[in-house]
């Protein structure tokens, strides 16, 4: 059924691969070093044999540990040192995490004797500062708080904070827009990147998101970008032909949950869009991972993909995975 | 009598700018983003000629407060989340400052008028683990102790510790090698952006130093590389023609500090190296950076130059500046 993408496995794609945040820390791990260079290892294992078969191959990651456990430290020493705002935090966890996946990648490749450089790439992601989502924000970030210290950030931040986690004793959270990802400022010399078969790690965390002013400056804002909408943008700009997000699950389900609940396998463009417009995607989980799959279509791309990371290597030959096609 | 560099300033070079501290952050700043990014902006000023006038530049900096603050912020939270070890928090700071000089400077340059790309690139610098600088640790980083902290973190994390400033109430800090850098791991990479006209930012901090084990494999070393001598490994990466030290001081001077002090205007490689075995140049200060511009000469640069930040376009004319030439 899907067997289009296994006999084009041996050309030479440009392939964007968006990794989940469990492909580099899991949820009940603390997030020692080791740990993280650990999970990338098994990760990087994954997206090896694509290598081997010669794709390009552009990786993009979440930051959401990371950030978070950037922001409890700022917080925490803010007494001693100024804290950072979120785009400048968002931009040292672009260097953290793509430093650790281009070092255990470019060991993994090298043991394989593969001679492939590999780049880690700071990534500012436009948005409009118009977004509704600036009205509304919904994303959690940092750490949770208990009453007192919600109204004094309230207070002196001009924080928005949400009670994420009713009834706890520290149920409080701030919440920051999650704004429509324009364009990848760095487009064009990540086109000419990939273009010459270097392997590029970019827009870590969905990018670092920027505005534009009345002036014609870019300037960070206080926001978290979908990674996968973010991924879908980079899969514009370096004009990739397939699109792969890695995730828990091994395949998108209809009505999930339910008793009617079913994997797909091949979904046509069209008939996604009707899914989606059916409900069957959640806001919060497979909704952007679908609507990326989906954008990149009608972008030109010629294929989308959501599956598990220990899959992606069978999901590249047609074997699992759903597929997405125009 | 440093005519030459007037003359062939018209023409298009590859130039390496190793951008002092004080180009980010002043010794009496806390630090704050705001007063980093007008630091920041003043910073770039200075560069925009040199872009204006068709050169291609490459960006290095020092990151010293950044990471300190880092380091500060991680030991402060630790019971929270977990301390990084010192090459991500290097990898960081090169996030956080590529992030500030990339936007700053593409703002500037489009206010000019001027279609210029501008990348930051994650820079892991080799060093050889045999180094005999890991046998004498001498770069004081972080925060500093009193005794009590010193004696629990040379038990809990053999931290070797000095005392740097006696007499104060916290007067020790941890002290980490300075290790000799060998090659720019991305070097391929950065000489095909910087071919083809990108602006680069790139070994900030000198690197993150790496070091290569039995298997082949790189892993990161706690140590601080001189960011003028992994500048140098830059110039030497992307083939520059000339080699910019942007400092303190307009020129470097012979005899510093003492009635027979003098500045130098043009010195040849080889009375330079006479200069340096009389002992002028002082290892904490002008040292690493005399052997920078005299590595560079010795690896076939045309010419390196050491002035202040305000004095680096008239610098580069040959109005200022000591210049150093083979």
């Amino acid at each position: 059924m899907t067997g289009k993408a296994s006999n084009e496995s041996q050309s030479s794609k440009h392939i964007v691969i968006a990794l989940g945040g469990n492909a580099i820390l899991k949820s009940h791990q603390r997030g020692i070093a080791e740990e993280q260079l650990e999970n990338i290892r098994i990760t990087c294992e994954q997206i090896l044999d694509m290598i081997a078969n010669g794709h390009n191959i552009i990786i993009t990651h979440g930051n959401g540990p990371q950030v978070g456990n950037l922001l409890i430290q700022q917080e925490g020493a803010h007494s001693k040192v100024p804290a950072m705002p979120m785009d400048i935090c968002g931009a040292m966890s672009q260097g953290q995490i793509g430093y650790m996946l281009e070092q255990v990648l470019h060991n993994l490749l090298q043991a394989k004797g593969i001679n492939r450089d590999v780049l880690t790439v700071v990534t500012q992601v436009m948005v409009n500062s118009d977004d509704p989502a600036f009205r509304n924000p919904t994303k959690p970030v940092g750490p949770f708080y208990d009453a007192e210290t919600k109204e004094r950030y309230e207070r002196e931040k001009n924080y928005i904070i949400k009670d994420v986690k009713p009834g706890n004793h520290r149920p409080f959270r701030r919440v920051v827009p999650s704004p429509n990802p324009l364009r990848i400022l760095e487009a064009k010399a990540l086109k000419r990147l990939v273009d010459a078969g270097i392997i590029i790690i970019a827009s870590g965390g969905g990018g670092i998101p920027v505005a534009m002013d009345s002036k014609g400056n870019y300037h960070g804002v206080e926001a978290v970008i979908d990674k996968d909408l973010a991924g879908e943008k980079l899969a514009e700009a370096v004009i990739a032909d397939l699109l792969l997000i890695l995730t828990d699950v091994e395949k998108v389900f209809l009505n999930f949950g339910t008793p009617k609940q079913r994997a797909l396998d091949l979904v046509r463009l069209e008939k996604a869009k009707a899914y989606q417009r059916e409900g069957h995607f959640s806001p919060g989980s497979m909704g952007p991972k679908v609507e990326a799959c989906l954008r990149f279509l009608e972008f030109g791309g010629e294929r989308a993909i959501i599956t598990s990371l220990d899959k992606a290597s069978s999901a590249l030959e047609g074997k699992t995975g759903t597929h997405f096609i125009p």
